[in-house]
């Protein structure tokens, strides 16, 4: 098992990382919290159906009455109402300043457990555990949000979880399509910090039947390790945690303009990274070898070009709709070379040109 | 003018406390907050009847578009729903993370538009604009709370405003009801910690009458410096800041059993107040002057017992479900001198004794 502390200004917790390591959960819970009153587990249906009897089981050995609430499966369940229906059931129940949830599930689990976390009496501890091979990434740096029908995570809160359990034996039951989505932000923190790391990928990694065991466990470990560096400089988002948005700009806006489910947010990010590091090599006259990166992508089946049903100035206008931009031009993220960011402003005309030159 | 230093673990930020001061409030914005965006003021309709137009008139000199989202006056706004209005008018007028909220009102306003604020893109900047004396104290701090039907300021964020300015001007619309409600957390602040203010307080204010212009404007001052000295020690409600429960274990209760709104808050910890000297004098075996500082309480119309109709079983049941609560014991803030707190456990049949002692 490999144990990670990730340490941000409001919090320092550990991440635990490895097989067979969810009966450890009872003990991550007394290290991490102080006196539990009670223990409130919210999960979605098809996190519940594999996992959810094992893990009350497990609570079992130190908690009387493991709570559990559950929500439907999939971005939809990220809504006030669900909001409102947790709280209301944590009250219910009883939960008080000294009571503790845990989010079992992916990246919608994580995002709105935590945020229920973050409000409840002003803000109780959860614990993440992890199910999909994205929530390695969401589930690490306090991010938790609820969407609001004018946007996406456009209600939240940065608060920190009091530890993140990965089980690596728990992503088995990741359909493909899921696990690739999650390689795609592991390969992120290589190209944006890490051209070590990144290398060990392109050599180690090339099908995503090689994503398990010892590898996937170091991939996992490697790639949240950036994303601590990142987020332990830069908690709240104010500077160099813009760079984690590498291939989200464009991504997003292909997510967003798809309509929300048609296409994976790692298969998005997947094509905005082609993209960036084909926009870096415009505009920086380099040579950051984006067609065998592409070719390597295609290895996996990740699409490696904007759909072509997908209108360009609509994209265009999406990006420049983003949480992040603040000024009304683009932001994106490029590189100088494999581990070496930058910010850039683009302006529209140009960053059209771009996407139309882009197949 | 006066000016006080709020500093808190997570922020420090200035409190302007003066006459006729709200002109400022664009160079206040300006030394507070980044590249200002756009300005949302927040208020409710009886405060928005008197200020609004005069607030907007005075954004207008360095800002071109000033926005204002208006909320029903009263307790009930604090609502999921108003809540969710506030978010929907922010994103369709276009907020982003370098706007900022401005409160203008009583504390139901800067709870809500601080809630608004604190999880509006995962928090942006809010100002608090007091416009009752009871706002002196809630608008530093940093606790920040909507209502849930199972409980008030159940769903809530500690997030403290980048600046306070308070306007002893505007108190001058304060009905005398709201004017001695305020005045019970400023005696609070006194008892709890300074000694020397709150001789000050026993012989300088002897009727509602005297506060106002300079007493009223140093009466202030005095009882935020100590909520001040509070909150920076202890932002997040993990210790020390239990003291400035003192009075509102019962208050709390009181104003609870009667029906919310039957009784003023600061009423209810007057009430609270006395009660709490009674039982330190009676566990310590101690003269804290209750009788004559109940006389005095008398002299601005503070109930100063337990009304009639009110079940002690129930009061004592109330006391019991605080949200400060953990072990199911009602934990008391006493007094062993003027200026001395101690927290103390305080067994159920006890309590119920004094309760009923109590007259």
């Amino acid at each position: 098992m490999d144990q990670l502390t990730i340490s941000t200004k409001s919090k320092t917790y550990p991440m635990y990382i490895g097989t067979d390591i969810l009966g450890q959960l009872p003990q991550v819970i007394k290290d991490t919290c102080q006196s539990v009153s009670k223990v409130l587990v919210i999960s979605d249906e098809a996190v519940a159906d594999i996992y959810l009897e094992k893990v009350i089981s497990i609570l079992h050995q130190q908690y009387d009455k493991p709570l559990s609430f559950i929500i439907p499966a999939g971005e939809s369940a990220k809504s006030f109402d669900m909001y409102y229906q947790c709280q209301t059931y944590a009250l219910e129940q009883g939960l008080d300043r000294s009571s503790v949830i845990l989010a079992l599930g992916g990246g919608v689990v994580g995002d709105l457990a935590g945020f229920v976390a973050a409000t409840f009496m002003r803000g109780i501890p959860f614990i993440q555990i992890p199910t999909t091979l994205l929530a390695h990434d969401s589930a690490v740096g306090g991010k938790v949000a609820i969407n609001h029908e004018l946007g996406k995570n456009m209600i939240g809160a940065f608060h920190q979880p009091n530890a993140v359990l990965y089980d690596i034996d728990l992503m088995k039951s990741l359909p493909k399509i899921e696990l690739r989505s999650g390689f795609a932000e592991v390969i992120k923190h290589g190209l944006i910090w890490d051209p070590d790391f990144y290398n060990w990928l392109t050599e180690e990694i090339t099908s995503l039947d090689d994503l398990q065991g010892e590898k996937l466990q170091y991939a996992v470990l490697k790639g949240v390790s950036v994303k601590a560096k990142v987020v332990s400089e830069d908690e709240q988002e104010k500077g160099l945690r813009a760079i984690l948005n590498f291939g989200h700009t464009l991504g997003h806006a292909i997510e967003a303009e798809s309509g929300y489910g048609k296409i994976t947010h790692g298969d998005g990010v997947a094509i905005g990274m082609i993209f960036a590091l084909k926009v870096s090599e415009n505009i920086y006259k380099i040579d950051l070898s984006s067609e065998q990166i592409k070719e390597w992508f295609s290895l996996f089946g990740f699409p490696t070009s904007i759909p072509q049903e997908l209108d360009k100035t609509k994209l265009l206008e999406r990006m420049k709709h983003d949480k992040k931009a603040t000024s009304g031009k683009v932001k994106m993220v490029l590189l100088k070379n494999i581990g070496e960011t930058v910010i850039q402003d683009i302006d529209d005309d140009k960053l059209l040109f771009y996407l139309n030159e882009f197949r």
